[in-house]
């Protein structure tokens, strides 16, 4: 199979196309601050969406710490939806905008399986500039008011 | 980082593992049978679950049909729970069981994007046999009773 053309759709959040690699940081009131390096991959096969992968792991101790899969598809009118499955057993449905080479994301839904952790909402913001992703997850979860749980700084590292 | 030892949760679909190849068909009331060609992927980082990733291709002209992602998480006494999420902005939550080779899935939710189709109800049952891989996809969608929709028999292409 040949490298398929970017679907004009997908084209619209071209900027995020690629892999990127950082460190972030997460806090909660119900758990210790923590940190992470993390590899962020979007892709695309020709349809009109990009795939997204994610995996962190211990900053010096090198193990898995998590990992989430999704996808990104962008509407007209700067709207865009994506889903994201996490191996913890939650699963989202997120609905939002495509500013610039900016992205927000609401949760409309988040499922969880008998044994997932009782997260309620989560919001997440991605940004590029330049050869820079940030990204930051706002979470609502076990009794606690939305706020402020991941951000992180990524650089590309694939031309 | 050096491979990370199999989880023993993770261990109770170890027969999961792997890169599996072959074909499938699709049928559904409402919509023309179609053949495809497909590749699954089932991958372990060292926690207790398996990391699934799945695409298809036309057979004939190798173009992207249709793909998902998502995680099997083992639990003790035969049950099992997965995550998938969908790029037709589709999210599937599922418990089920593990007997043998063999795991029953039915869908406690299905979460949808405001744009996704209308699917009401997922079952998913995969069975391994040697080094074949079998999968049926049963489907609620559209106003339409669940029934059978996807059959797949996959072959192993790594050892």
């Amino acid at each position: 199979m040949s490298e398929p053309a970017l679907h004009p759709d997908a084209a619209r959040i071209a900027f995020l196309l690629g892999t990127w690699r950082g460190a972030g940081k997460g806090e909660y009131p119900t758990i210790d601050p923590f940190a992470y390096e993390e590899e962020v991959r979007f892709t695309h096969n020709g349809k009109p969406f990009l795939a997204y992968t994610q995996r962190t792991w211990h900053p010096e101790k090198g193990f898995a710490m998590h990992a989430e899969a999704g996808y990104f598809r962008p509407l007209e009118n700067g709207r865009i939806e994506i889903v994201v499955a996490q191996p913890t057993g939650i699963v989202e449905v997120h609905g939002g905008t495509v500013e610039g080479n900016k992205i927000s994301l609401a949760s409309s839904l988040v499922g969880k399986t008998a044994t997932a952790k009782d997260v309620q909402v989560l919001e997440r913001i991605l940004e590029v500039e330049g050869d820079v992703l940030r990204y930051e997850v706002r979470m609502a979860a076990v009794g606690q008011p939305l706020q402020h749980h991941l951000g992180a700084e990524l650089r590309k590292v694939d031309a």
